[in-house]
């Protein structure tokens, strides 16, 4: 098996001094993972201690805050140790020294043999699993914790973990993480705004209704409706519909729309512009007693990359970046830097984080007069900027 | 623009003459999809009729019935029309002669401009919303139908509708639509059953509880699990997740699972083997009060071909086939031996038509004793097959 050590002063940016305020957060750690010998109880606590090995997990995690950074500072300090919590429930199962039960699928039910079912469940599953369950918990302990202490706010969560040979990337929200290989870019994540999920939190107010509390619509139209659309036929879609079609516009219809906007101004509820992430128990859309939450989901996307099926080049590496990044520069643009500063910078011991800063740098631009610009005199981003460059290449020292 | 002419003899066979009773159906058709002067009211029919101008749709559809053949009966009569009329009502922004109101989205709202939006709303989305609806509405008049009637059963929908230069093919169930071309096979839809709709599925009953009337659990696990499991540790999934956990079996897991079985031994409800279609308004889980249908969706995914993008050679073909076919024959199969086919038989007049026979000859294998074989000496399909060998390429005489 493949074995990895990074450094813990990975590399990564921030934000670049340019706002006064910080909302990302960024996390990094080994995770150890106890492996127990199966069939002890807690009470053997001794044994347990006697007879624990370890299994090592790298993590990187970055969190882009709203609603203030409180929920982003307890995911960047409590994540990694829900992972590490949910791995060591299924560790058996991984390292199947002691598979258990029904890990294969292939355990026959004599007295009932209709039932036997083959599901091809593997290590990977379970890790996976492991991650889903462990951002569902940690937007537990947010809610709980933020309660407790009256804070608001959320936070989206981009979370990648080398574990066994494979990497894996958690996503809720609106982060990227991609891949920079010699030959190819490989997408780790997708984003979850209101305009992506919008079927599915659409079809949540066609089951709920109260949850809008007359207040919005659930219909997206081109545009917002006025008065003098009553009676029209305009452009619609439902929670059902990928296509568009007709409605003739009625009064309830100019209500807000549930999901509005489009690209970066899409909003949900006219409040979020993501729609998974952890915190926001308690957010409201101001000036009503219309509760956010119930159309956020903390669920992440799970990604998985077997460095056992790729030929790892030394360059090779993984981005993690918040939006402000991938705002104004695309995965090519990104890449053509990530390349062509590796290839310059060969012998830099801190070539890595050098790159992280020119990442951040090109992302925020130049100050010119009142505005900041890129280099091509677009607009630069304004949204804070964290960036992860992560090596994937074997190396033995550091 | 491009013209195609289909002969409506077209190349399809049902069902080989293996079973007595067959619950496939096919429809197919052109579609004449009347074009009104806008403005002009209801009331003003006769200018309607005079300014009348048709465009012309061409339409084939599969339905695979089950529980009896009344719905799948009833679709075959009554899909196209639903279709028909759905797109008459975005006619007028599908040719863009008057584009009704927002279809580019570029209308500004003066008073309000921030909320401008481009949506890039095409004609192309008007089609598919056009045909998500018209199977929404066919679902509807079945229910009524049948209620009316007494009538029992559901069935899939399969259709695929050529317009105004594109394919568009719609999918409710689990047959499938592939183009064989020269040089690829290209994917017209996916299968909906209670495997692949899993996630849905069980999220529902997490929403409704009530809808499971404590006899169905909404977990997913490896196997039926049995008295002696309680208090063990099991793999399972919920609804939010696409991995795998650890949970110590309680006695209400003992219970029958919401989705059970795996490829095509998957059930819902231990009843159904698709998760989308036509029908079962009345379906009830046998000695039970549980309805199947608030689990089933009868919203079709789309898939859209443009013609204009590709070159489209003399032997490149549309299949569409029942589950029956595909059970025993993989895609590239299926292409492999169209284009063998047509390639041997260039100059026969109805080589499309025999293809389709060959097909489901091919798929109904050979009698040997009690058994149906394929050729490879595996088991054939038992199941209905029903196969339209449509050819894309332009033909002026057919």
């Amino acid at each position: 098996s493949r074995h990895l050590t990074w450094s813990f002063h990975t590399p990564r940016v921030i934000n670049a001094e340019k706002s006064e305020f910080n909302e990302d957060q960024a996390a990094s750690c080994q995770i150890s993972i106890r492996r127990r010998e199966p069939g002890l109880e807690e009470d053997e606590e001794w044994l347990i201690l006697c007879s624990t090995q370890f299994l090592t997990g790298y993590y990187w995690a970055l969190f882009d805050g709203h609603g203030g950074p409180d929920a982003a500072i307890i995911a960047s300090n409590y994540l990694h140790y829900c992972i590490k919590q949910k791995l060591e429930e299924v560790v058996g199962g991984i390292t199947g020294a002691h598979p258990p039960m029904h890990l294969s699928g292939r355990c026959v039910c004599d007295s009932d043999p209709q039932f036997v079912e083959e599901k091809h469940i593997h290590a990977e599953d379970l890790v996976v699993g492991a991650l889903e369950n462990a951002f569902q918990e940690c937007d537990e302990v947010i809610g709980q914790e933020m309660e407790a202490t009256n804070q608001m706010g959320g936070c989206t969560a981009l979370a990648a973990l080398y574990f066994q040979g494979k990497l894996y990337v958690a996503n809720a929200g609106d982060s990227r993480a991609i891949l920079v290989l010699k030959e190819d870019i490989v997408p780790m994540s997708c984003e979850f705004t209101p305009e992506t999920e919008r079927q599915r939190i659409q079809q949540l107010a066609f089951l709920f209704p109260k949850l809008l509390d007359s207040e919005f619509t659930r219909f997206e139209f081109p545009r917002r409706l006025k008065g003098d659309d009553v009676g029209q036929k305009v452009l619609y879609r439902d929670y059902f519909m990928e296509g568009w079609g007709y409605k003739t516009v009625e009064k309830a219809d100019l209500k807000y729309p549930l999901v509005h906007g489009h690209g970066k101004q899409a909003r949900l509820l006219g409040t979020l512009a993501v729609s998974r992430g952890l915190g926001d128990h308690q957010l409201k859309v101001i000036d009503t007693n219309i509760e956010v939450k119930p159309f956020l989901s903390c669920i992440p996307k799970v990604n998985v990359f077997d460095f056992a099926l790729h030929d790892i080049k030394e360059d090779d590496v993984l981005i993690m970046a918040t939006d402000g990044l991938w705002d104004v520069l695309c995965d090519k643009e990104v890449a053509h830097m990530v390349r062509s500063f590796l290839a310059e910078n060969r012998t830099d011991p801190h070539r890595f984080s050098e790159l992280a800063k020119c990442l951040v740098y090109r992302a925020r631009g130049k100050k010119r007069g009142h505005q900041w610009m890129l280099d091509d005199s677009h607009e630069a981003s304004y949204d804070d900027v964290s960036v992860f460059v992560i090596p994937l290449h074997k190396r033995d020292e550091d």
